[in-house]
């Protein structure tokens, strides 16, 4: 019981007047792994902390166990508990029985149970002339017992009025953006944000809770720097050597993504990439920022990230969940994923996120790699390694584990001296022929904590003191499913590469990327990717050259497609310009064509674009900058990274006197007239086009009797889908065309591309089928999804 | 004497009929110290390769010293020619004989003496009964002499119909751009172009020679690896530990950039850069492409370059020169230039062009650095260096010297193995503890000549092959000089660092970049730059802050108004855009501006160009296209390097239906409706404007009366000078801005900014003094020549 004879030999006396209410802490799952191995440590830890500054607290365990089990257990638990270094054994045996008075075990399963509790805290805190301060529920259970839990506490054990109510939820918090939004709409039916503390628990890791405090405390050295015009790359590490065996029927459902990369690197990456607060002790101002950076994230795909599984996976799958020996898990236990932040600050540098299991070696960190933007003059042998910009430069977060051996920070001498709180931080000692990240530890600034703590301390401390910035926002959590979620689908039949597991995976697991794209260094060995589970892959198949409606027929897997008609464009561009010194290229919308531009922007450097015009093929009726407006996905995929004079570029003038294709205002005239102006014969050297699966092409859809024949060079139609109203070249000018390419890609054209081989020249119930240009060329690029279904 | 029994002897017999004709070679300056060292020797090579294939040759040794002293030098350098490696002492001894019989020395100074050796040679040729096919004269003389030289050659000593004349020039062409051109004039009176032979001997290094053959052989490996995806930085060096004594006379004309980074290092980096022709032995492809890539050079400006001198030089000029001691010398004998080549392979990589005398080491390479694009899962200490793409992959081509002692070609072995013709160039052969660049010899793919040439034989025998690729063409030195020329200009008032020499430089002259600049790594050594050297440079003084017509003035040395003025309209584009979500900024045209441009473009990640909608306060009546147009100069030097949205980009419609600013077309009033549908009130945030020596802002002229008042905000001008017609905004909306710079720099605006210092406000005359912003701010920038004269 706390009296004031408690008070008094535990951290001297308090006046009556200070005490700042009553604080009960509900431990859920109080005899389960997590709780007896971190959390039953960090509430006594909270306890010696706190309890002398004018709270009283008690500490309520519990769990499904029945009494007398549950008691057993928890006394176990707290004779268990260890004091701080510097205690000495009788006083901590002293302050452990404080604590053990303090604390109880009860069964906590029905709402009558809840009910009860509540009734004897209210009884507690009367009987003892206390106010109560609040109740912390922490959920130390499985996710589906969240709901009831949840229910039972917002029904039958909210604190009375004027005290605070706080539960604690651990991870998972779903396994995709529809699962954690469901999670999130359920207890938000129970509680308040302000209420939850979602726990992530490597924002309590000393290391990671100093990334922003170190970058807050050397501000100065770090603002020049800290953005894409030096950093190099920021790789965020996770690396274990266990593997999942005992836990494959969690893992089989989160995977490498869910497990870490979601949570735990997503975490940290935001702590590195965000734009840092003016004051970082704001919980708010944090969060805020840290959902800025959040939605400046790249969307990943499907190229974004290699996976891989050791080989022992599978079975230990089949074993531990009885699974035939014909089942195969596609589940990763190894991801490295290239993200980018579209951003002024990191727009291009590369965050490098990788996590593994069943690898050489466990160790955690986060590495920032400066540029090298310095030529020395010397020899290299004679650079000194404190002075020379020739050597690496670096910040590491060094997690814990790996050589060594525990957290640190790190900077390159040659980089500047860093300042950390001394009372806290102190010098790493040295530790001869020890390297780190290509140098010796004698080249860093090393920092160490002075005195290890526990993530579940440092964050049951900071759940006490409402530090929120600690803890998973729900918005940032879902900005965090929205971000992982489409690489998890995209990933969902993709194969993963096998690896042995350990130092033997030597070079199997290296990755390399090149602009959005990551793929492994090293083709798979065959031994290892054995028969049945390699689908075959794209470039296994040469390209197709046949006949589609009498015309040229392309046809290849996507990638290869898209670099063939690249290719192609270029070569026609080559001509065009040698000939008649311009190119005249008239673009489709759509998503087809994204991947084309983003080819044409990177891979193309011969093509002429100084001399290239860029038409549009048809436009919707939005201003140029929605985001559904054509203009602006060729703006953004091929325009931002080409040199194409401005007064080349020839939007669809959809827009004009902010009216949006008025008949009024003639805009479909004015461009005919730009035309028939810049255009010799208003013939374009080639034409891209795609087909819906309705046979329409540019934005000539079927029943509609606008631009398929007559003088118009370019109309005003209507689409039965929104936006209705387009504007579009007309089938006559496409058809006056040097060239024409028809793009057609995914399996959903099946039906229409098999259709469409099969009908003569019928442009009112197919437009596509009228295309036919007069005396130029037609290619038809499709895909084997397309073609072949 | 050359005759069938010479033949024989030498190569075998040859047909008569296989007689190609006789070959003179005129050595100028054949006792010359190049002549003596490498010419003779090279002349005899040629001799040994070729006089067997059906040439009869002749070799002319010429000078003006007196005949009998000539002979004696001659006859000496004759014996101690060397023949090839493998040749037994007798037949050496035997080949040097047929050589000696076949050279001659003779004084060639006065016209007469070049009719003489025409007619000697013809009388020759017919008495042997051959047919002339051409003479080569070699000029190894220094550059005065070579107008006299020319003058008799080109009237008295040219070859018969038929034959053809060759010239040799040594460098150096001229020490700036003008002096180039002079010489070049002057020799293009008496030669054609054909005739001329530039040598610049490094493109007769073994090496050097190699890259464009390694490039053609090695084409698939490169393909994908040779631009700006791939390469991090491209370094071309070359390091002296010899320092100019006894040689300052020249080298205080030249330089080290005139010696070294002009010539040798600059062709270099054309072979390195230029497109690859599709056929390498194409001289004419070569020389043509190599001309396009330094047509894509971006242009070196002051902070392009660090210069350093080495502490002894000034006293070894004031010795060989007869300075007094108050002499200074600020002749650069090291130089770091930053070089970046603006195409679409190359844009961003860059190029590290330097050399020094006095430095630690003596070693010239080229080295192509790949960018680290890997991420490897293992610890470092597994890593496979052959294997593992995160340890550097480069390619270099080591010209010479240095710790490898001779030439080379090196590919890292984790990045492909290269081809290389295997008849001449070998595997170099393991050099236990040998590091370069970082990694072992033995992680490198090594290869070395079979047989190590002279770059002067090589030269000699491709002016004989006619391969003028190896050779610098008239354009080309013009382009290197265009391209060279501004930053000697720039650097003429520079004080150089000093460096004490050798291994002590330390890391003195260890250089950084960033964007196009480049600068000292370390802040110079108080006690290395005395007093009496260090003028006081532009960034001793502060910029000044005052009052000028009653509105702050910041007034400073050209770059840092520059940056003081970018600085103060991104605070103005952050402010606007935090509080109306955007920024509207009027820009002006002009060459101020262009200096602005460029810094904005490239020094400012913070500016929300996302949101900053762009307009010209007035543009010339010609086509947006037109390099008049001042939007062309804004789209050249900011729009083609940030990421403004198509749409907020608003240039003036001077240009509509095919005409140029006819008030029918009505654009004037069209950018009016522009303004009003967009600005708020039509007040832009920030209107930039410059002053013209007549007083004129905007395109608002003197005793015009259009634009001054009334409603317009757009109004057509007439300028005095041409093109003369204009578009401009009004005084009025410009008087509605809320902020408004103006730019005013050069001496040749001293006058006219003294006397509108001095005026009131009478618009008619002097428009710019109309400029009062209503409510708004108007701060004026000057540097100091216009401020201060």
């Amino acid at each position: 019981m706390l009296t004031a004879a408690v008070c008094v030999a535990l951290l001297g006396c308090l006046q009556a007047q200070e005490l700042q209410g009553h604080v009960s802490v509900i431990l859920l799952g109080a005899t389960g792994d997590l709780a007896r191995k971190y959390l039953w440590q960090g509430l006594f830890q909270l306890y010696l902390e706190e309890a002398g500054k004018g709270h009283s607290f008690r500490f309520h365990g519990t769990a499904l166990t029945n009494t007398k089990q549950g008691q057993e257990i928890i006394a176990k638990v707290l004779e268990s508990l260890s004091c701080p270094r510097d205690t000495a054994p009788g006083r901590c045996a002293e302050l452990k029985a404080q604590f053990q008075q303090l604390s109880e075990y009860r069964r906590l399963k029905t709402p009558e149970d809840y009910l009860a509790l509540s009734k004897d805290i209210e009884a507690w805190v009367q009987h003892e002339g206390l106010q109560e301060a609040g109740r912390i529920f922490y959920f130390s259970v499985p996710p589906f017992a969240y709901a009831d839990i949840a229910r039972s506490i917002n029904s039958s054990c909210r604190p009375g009025p004027g005290a605070w109510l706080r539960v604690v939820l651990e991870k998972p918090f779903g396994h995709d953006h529809r699962s954690a939004q469901q999670l999130a709409t359920e207890l938000g039916s129970f509680f308040q944000e302000e209420e939850m503390y979602r726990v992530d628990h490597y924002l309590g890791k000393q290391v990671v809770a100093q990334i922003l405090p170190f970058r807050d405390q050397n501000r100065k050295a770090l603002d020049g720097l800290w953005n894409r015009h030096h950093v190099e790359r920021v790789e965020i590490i996770m690396k274990e050597t266990v593997d999942a065996e005992g836990r494959t029927s969690f893992y089989e459902e989160y995977g490498v993504i869910g497990d870490v990369l979601q949570n735990h690197l997503t975490e940290i990456l935001m702590l590195v990439a965000m734009e840092l607060p003016l004051d970082i002790s704001s919980s708010e101002a944090v969060l805020g920022h840290k959902l800025q950076a959040f939605r400046a994230l790249r969307g990943l795909q499907r190229g974004s990230a290699v996976v891989g599984q050791y080989q022992a996976y599978r079975g230990q799958v089949r074993r531990e969940l009885q699974k035939p020996d014909s089942f195969h898990s596609l589940t990763p236990t190894f991801a490295g994923i290239l993200v980018h932040i579209d951003n002024l600050r990191w727009e291009g540098v590369p965050f490098i996120l990788m996590s593994g299991k069943a690898l050489d070696e466990r160790v955690g960190y986060v590495r920032i790699l400066f540029k090298d933007q310095a030529y020395c003059a010397q020899s290299e042998k004679r650079w000194v390694p404190a002075q020379s910009h020739c050597l690496p430069q670096q910040i590491i977060f060094y997690i814990g584990h790996g050589e060594l051996g525990g957290p640190a920070v790190l900077v390159s001498r040659n980089l500047f001296r860093p300042s950390l709180p001394s009372a806290s931080w102190k010098e790493v000692e040295g530790q001869p022929g020890l390297r780190l990240f290509g140098r010796p530890l004698s080249d860093y600034y090393a920092y160490s904590p002075v005195r290890e703590q526990d993530a579940y301390s440092i964050l049951i401390s900071h759940i006490f003191h409402r530090r929120k910035d600690s803890f998973i926002a729900m918005e940032n959590l879902l900005a965090s499913w929205v971000f992982w979620t489409p690489l998890l689908d995209s990933l969902a039949h993709e194969v993963p590469r096998l690896y042995p597991g350990g130092a033997e995976n030597g070079h199997l697991l290296d990755f390399e990327f090149s602009g959005s794209h990551v793929s492994f260094s090293q083709p798979p060995l065959e031994q290892l990717v054995p028969g049945p589970d390699s689908a075959p892959m794209p470039s296994d198949f040469q390209v197709l050259g046949a006949k589609y409606r009498d015309s040229p027929l392309i046809s290849a897997w996507p990638e290869e497609l898209i670099a063939r008609l690249a290719g192609d464009i270029e070569a026609a561009a080559v001509r065009a310009v040698r000939r008649f010194g311009e190119f005249h290229l008239a673009l489709s919308g759509g998503s087809s064509p994204v991947a084309l531009f983003q080819q044409l922007a990177m891979g193309h450097y011969g093509f002429p674009w100084a001399h290239t015009h860029l038409w549009l093929v048809d436009e919707r009726c939005v201003p140029l900058w929605d985001p559904e407006s054509n203009f602006q996905g060729l703006q953004a995929h091929l325009l931002q990274h080409v040199r194409v004079p401005y007064y080349n570029i020839h939007p669809m003038p959809v827009h004009r006197r902010q009216r949006l294709c008025a008949e009024e205002d003639q805009g479909a005239q004015a461009y005919a007239e730009e035309i028939s102006t810049l255009v010799t014969n208003s013939s374009f050297d080639l034409v891209l086009l795609g087909m819906g699966t309705d046979g329409h092409t540019a934005s000539l859809f079927p029943q509609s009797p606008v631009g398929l024949d007559g003088e118009q060079l370019v109309v005003l139609t209507t689409s039965p889908s929104s936006p209705r109203r387009r504007m579009s070249l007309s089938l006559p000018v496409i058809n006056r065309a040097r060239q024409v390419a028809v793009l057609v890609m995914g399996r959903m054209k099946r039906e229409i591309a098999l259709l469409v081989s099969r009908v003569g020249r019928e442009p009112r119930k197919w437009p596509i089928s009228g295309v036919r240009p007069d005396s130029g060329q037609l290619v038809w690029y499709m895909d084997y999804d397309a073609f072949l279904g």
